[in-house]
């Protein structure tokens, strides 16, 4: 059974929602946010203190888009949900394109805002910079805009990996108040996601477990 | 035939090297640093802007470590120069987790440096943001670090793609004027990379087509 450490719409988010989307078995270990400040003994777990971290057999893995995609593969070899897109499928290029862009693209610069307008102490904030990185991942969201315009997922027409991907980094600039400056398809795109039993259930176990382990259940933006 | 859309050392210096490594045709179109601001025809090819950009079929893409990934696929589809590793070989979870880790937490924070330090004109530039993302970037260098202590590459004891999307980090790392600051294991391993042949073709390619394009063959703080 896979374990994931967690901290509460984390990044840690995406392969939580990945599993409930797979139905598949899985420990939720919780961390405070920041962990490696709040819980000093997880570096001896992670050595990076990043969240997620994924434990598997021998695999041990820090990245949240890499472990969607591993996690497809692995729980469900034959592609029975159809979370994978396959070389052979038409979609491909476009469903690696969506996972790594979620995070790489899309989710790196608003954590820079998350910083610099929230997090930081206030000799340290950085008003250009948290503003020079909200205008560059709004810019970035021109490519699923025109994606969204004639399809309802980013890849092979069906709800994929690269949906959670990139849902998460609607996720995060929802936190951040960024979702009134999105183009109007990505808002309803984003609306559409999180009506999936398999989000719901993500933010159901999540709150659960903060709740049993004696973490708090909200995001530090959150509501 | 792939074509690729390319400035001298940028991350799609990274499908470059794949496609030398893997000793497949393609086309090769430079274009001059930044091409949003100095080619502004290249918006109505790649709405993003951003480099690079690869057309295969009507397969469109602009995450560099995901082309990666892609052409390992397409254009090797038995994986007989082993760029890939397969969800069956235990290294699976370690090639994926490089290949995502290569660009979302090594590349894009060195990017912040090089907005920060280098290229804002001086009013806009930000010292402490380019040192605490100098800071962040070499502290993640840790998990490869661990890794290449008892491994000569990231994954499954062999040369893959995992270790271009990780090497390009590097490259950049070293036009930052980084690698002093690296662990030793860190700057042995890059210094393995540039040995190898594919590596030294990529170099090769891109001087070539730049001169051949009428655009500057050097990186904007390269030597």
């Amino acid at each position: 059974m896979v374990l994931l450490y967690h901290c509460v719409s984390a990044r840690s988010f995406r392969p939580l929602w990945m599993l409930e989307e797979l139905g598949a078995p899985y420990e939720l270990r919780m961390l405070p946010f920041p962990p490696r400040a709040l819980q000093r003994s997880y570096l001896e777990i992670n050595p990076l203190g990043t969240i997620p971290f994924l434990v598997d057999g021998d695999t041990r893995m820090t990245e949240s888009a890499a472990i969607c995609q591993y996690l497809a593969e692995r729980l469900d070899p034959q592609n029975l949900r159809g979370l994978a897109v396959r070389p052979q499928e038409p979609g491909f290029g476009a469903w690696l394109n969506g996972l790594h862009q979620g995070e790489a693209t899309l989710t790196f610069p608003q954590t820079i805002v998350l910083r610099y307008a929230h997090f930081e102490p206030d000799g340290r904030k950085l008003p250009q910079a948290a503003e020079d990185y909200t205008k560059w991942t709004l810019a970035r969201l021109r490519w699923i805009d025109a994606v969204l315009q004639t399809h309802d997922f980013l890849s092979a027409d069906r709800f994929t990996a690269a949906d959670i991907s990139v849902g998460y980094a609607l996720m995060l600039g929802e936190l951040l108040g960024l979702r009134p400056q999105w183009p109007k398809a990505v808002a309803a795109y984003w609306a559409r996601l999180q009506q999936r039993e398999g989000f719901q259930r993500a933010l159901e176990a999540q709150r659960a477990a903060a709740l049993a382990q004696g973490v708090s259940p909200q995001h530090p933006l959150g509501p």
